[in-house]
């Protein structure tokens, strides 16, 4: 269980209730995953996450799926089980093919890869870089 | 400078300038930067690490923008200087526009946040999410 | 099961129970966790993890329970499961409030942001700062 | 240089300026440091940032110096130079002394150390602590 | 389960086939263990991931058990709990003993703290290490 | 320069000139290198800093040389550029040739890599493994 419990939809007070609208209205979704009702134990800590997630996982310059498709490099890269099973089920929802996906962590396995390699041989930044 | 130093073009073995070309003519440019002249210090390393990003760096079900900035979400959560530096300049190259950067940064942040409260508030994965 | 077993106390070593008793003893608790009969299996690692945890975890210029929450955000960040589970409990039993969790959680999540922004916008530091 | 360039007050638009001020004015200071220009290059993201470290860095269950000090653990933690250096000078400014970090770093250290050790051992959380 | 499914040998193709057949001459063994099985849904992927461990965990100026036991020590430092379980009974098969073993966990346990000290005081690197 | 400055030995107090001598006596050189130098202005973090590195580094079922090989691998996967040059410096000292130092930097690669393989695709430990 959570550190500080879940609060179910019929337990939350009106302010919370309002985020969980929000929430299932933006998804077009009927439930609420236990991030958000692990975070409502602080509603201020759940409004602040679920506006600044809504603006930035919005569309932009990027499209909403290559953005999910982020998400789930930065959790795979920082180890969070949570967050890869939330953002690769997500993703999936939004058109990731397996293909995709088999791509996506070819990528993030070199990329970490060559991070420790470029530290491991001290090497310089190139003036071209800079 | 490099732990074991920088192998030039002109002080390099057929083997190494061989991979060294195939760089140039496949990123379509005249200069190699610091990192494969590190890792030419051993020949078997530059080889296969040269051939493992050429694959996975072509396009795919993925376009190579998209790889480029999923390379830079990696660096940057991992906190490499030099590949940052190095796969930013690469993804402007590509096409990234500081519009797009802005919200490859937005996620990567929001990202590292929500990977940590997951951890903080001891979640529990979703029977949906399996 | 750890890796190497766990030693419970019945089965300790003199040299083995002398920590546990120590452990207790400073703890005002009746019984050890799992990390301590892990590291038994090597009473030398026991001992002296034990020894620099004692002093380093003792009031001093911070009180414990600053110490406690300290300790739990690293381990936060570094994704420690077993930390977080067991210095969280440590410092709730220190006097750490939900609201002082909350807030502990949203300072870790923003370092955890605004680390990676100063990464990926390959920010200078400041005159100032140095 | 930041990747985008810097963003200073005398090119800033009226968006940008609101948040400089803000940012001067609930500090107590009369310069901007470079984390917030480099960020400047998006507004949305600048506005973001900043009203979420305002709210997160007030007063609270927990007082302004010890957040700040919990914000160089995490930085110190991931390795971040910009975020070490500039959470140190402003735990300094408000009131840490020499001793205080000696125990933050003495802390921090140790925490690293278990986290990986707890990793080795695969030691299972205790009952206790679920 | 894995994201994609496990391949199990009675329902590979003949090219995984020849991978897993590969793996299991190569480490004098009968079975596959799950990271193959999860990989060989992207066959390229599964080639080219063995043939660079086949290559690189090969016996040269470092011995096999040796690199087995740095495969642990970076596992460890990253949390990934699968990969501390697969490479420390790698390492036990190729000869690691107890105490090998709590002196590796010693030495990264140390490694782990010392690095935090080192970005904590902001040490600047002395030129006899240049 | 460090956070709260560099004791030179001809500043120190005998406590601290104590475990100068004993890392110059432990290691046959005749300089203090700055890490030691920026621990000093806290002398209990110095003593128990170096007598625990003093234990752990010192031969036992591990040679010198490759437990500081592991400080390295360890050192390279964090990032942190002091200790990749410092212990490189030493691993060198004791014997590292280019060739072990170019395995050991294809094996800290590839782990980096395979641990995020076994992230992403959420695979399950093995019984085998248990």
């Amino acid at each position: 269980m959570a550190t500080f419990g879940l609060i179910e939809y019929a337990d939350a007070t009106p302010e919370v209730r309002a985020v969980y609208d929000d929430i299932m209205a933006t998804r077009k979704t009927d439930w609420i995953n236990n991030f958000w009702k692990a975070l409502a134990c602080d509603p201020a800590l759940l409004k602040r996450t679920w506006e600044d997630i809504k603006q930035i996982m919005a569309p932009g310059a990027l499209d909403p799926l290559m953005k999910e498709m982020v998400y789930v490099a930065v959790s795979v890269t920082n180890g969070c089980p949570y967050c890869i099973a939330s953002h690769t089920a997500a993703a999936r929802n939004k058109g990731m093919t397996p293909e995709m996906f088999h791509e996506l962590m070819s990528v993030v396995g070199m990329a970490n890869e060559s991070n420790r390699l470029a530290n491991g041989y001290q090497i310089e930044i190139d003036e071209q870089f800079k």
